[in-house]
């Protein structure tokens, strides 16, 4: 999506170790212009699919959830994170590691809200190692409820993540993809939408 | 605003200690339809403010300010929590009580995000005891910006936050008060908007 790309150029950061910071737009600081044409986007995108709920991790992925379910007409949903969370019978749950914590953390959805009906569009701002992605998929399954595709604002795909979840034969829709962040240098690769 | 408070009625759950449930429509599960009449009101009543910015914080205001801002056609803006947080010289920071959790957190906002050159329309989903309303009002006085309102969608007019706010000159609006929680019963006192 050369909006997106665009923006990325010119208000994105780029920082030691393969940081690409867009907290002035995607995170903490949110265009909602932009994130709304990424929702149009995708909603022509998913259009074929039955969706009947966009979900998402808290923090940052949940403007564009609320953006894309406005578009489809259906709730939005967010698994919150915990660091520590006893099993419960009245949650889905599944176990993250984050590379930028260091650390594994849990993340859950009520069962109340996330059943073997729905039809799910998974979203998020990120996808690198997809540990997070892998969660909130694990979290579907969990519920099953089937997937019905995922929508993802930046992947960087010189990591491991973006391969791994389209081998599982999920229907990624990546709007911006970050070929190389050498040499503080953002070079894109051929976006999916 | 009327189609809250039925909404609250008919989905919202009263739990021991005062609590109000909201977590299948408000947080958590997101009724963006609703969210976004909500925002069409906050919008209607704040229309002669140059709002330039809507701010809220992680997580659950997080849907509500995207589509208030979309309102608006301003970006939107949100504080993160940290447990624990160094000063650093490139952020506004406060710190925060919460009941809930029984502990201080720290919330921050990145200064490039929030300038003195700001009218800020401060929401969030809930104001019970005003301490991460008054944070937030903190974040916004730090950076030197100005209020513009706050617009709140539930709040506990029986605790003490609602009546502190006030007292301050801050122009708020609440779209649902609830007067009492009392025996499991839901009572509404006259919303704002």
């Amino acid at each position: 999506m050369k909006d997106l790309e665009k923006k990325i150029l010119s208000a994105g950061q780029v920082l030691p170790g393969n940081i690409l910071l867009v907290d002035s737009f995607l995170n903490q600081g949110l265009d909602v212009e932009l994130i709304d044409a990424m929702a149009e986007t995708w909603y022509r995108y998913f259009e074929s699919e039955p969706i009947t709920k966009v979900m998402t991790i808290e923090a940052s992925g949940i403007a564009i959830a609320a953006l894309v379910a406005k578009k489809f007409s259906v709730p939005a949903l967010f698994a919150k994170k915990y660091d520590t969370l006893n099993l419960t019978s009245d949650r889905h749950q599944s176990s993250v590691y984050s590379y930028t914590k260091k650390k594994e953390y849990t993340i859950a959805v009520s069962k109340r809200l996330l059943t073997e009906e729905d039809h799910v569009l998974i979203v998020d701002d990120f996808l690198a190692n997809g540990c997070a992605l892998r969660g909130l998929i694990d979290l579907v399954e969990s519920a099953n409820a089937s997937i019905g595709g995922v929508g993802i604002a930046i992947e960087k795909s010189f990591q491991k993540g973006p391969e791994l979840i389209r081998a599982t034969g999920v229907n990624l829709c990546s709007l911006a993809k970050i070929a190389s962040l050498e040499d503080g240098q953002i070079e894109f690769a051929e976006a999916d939408a």
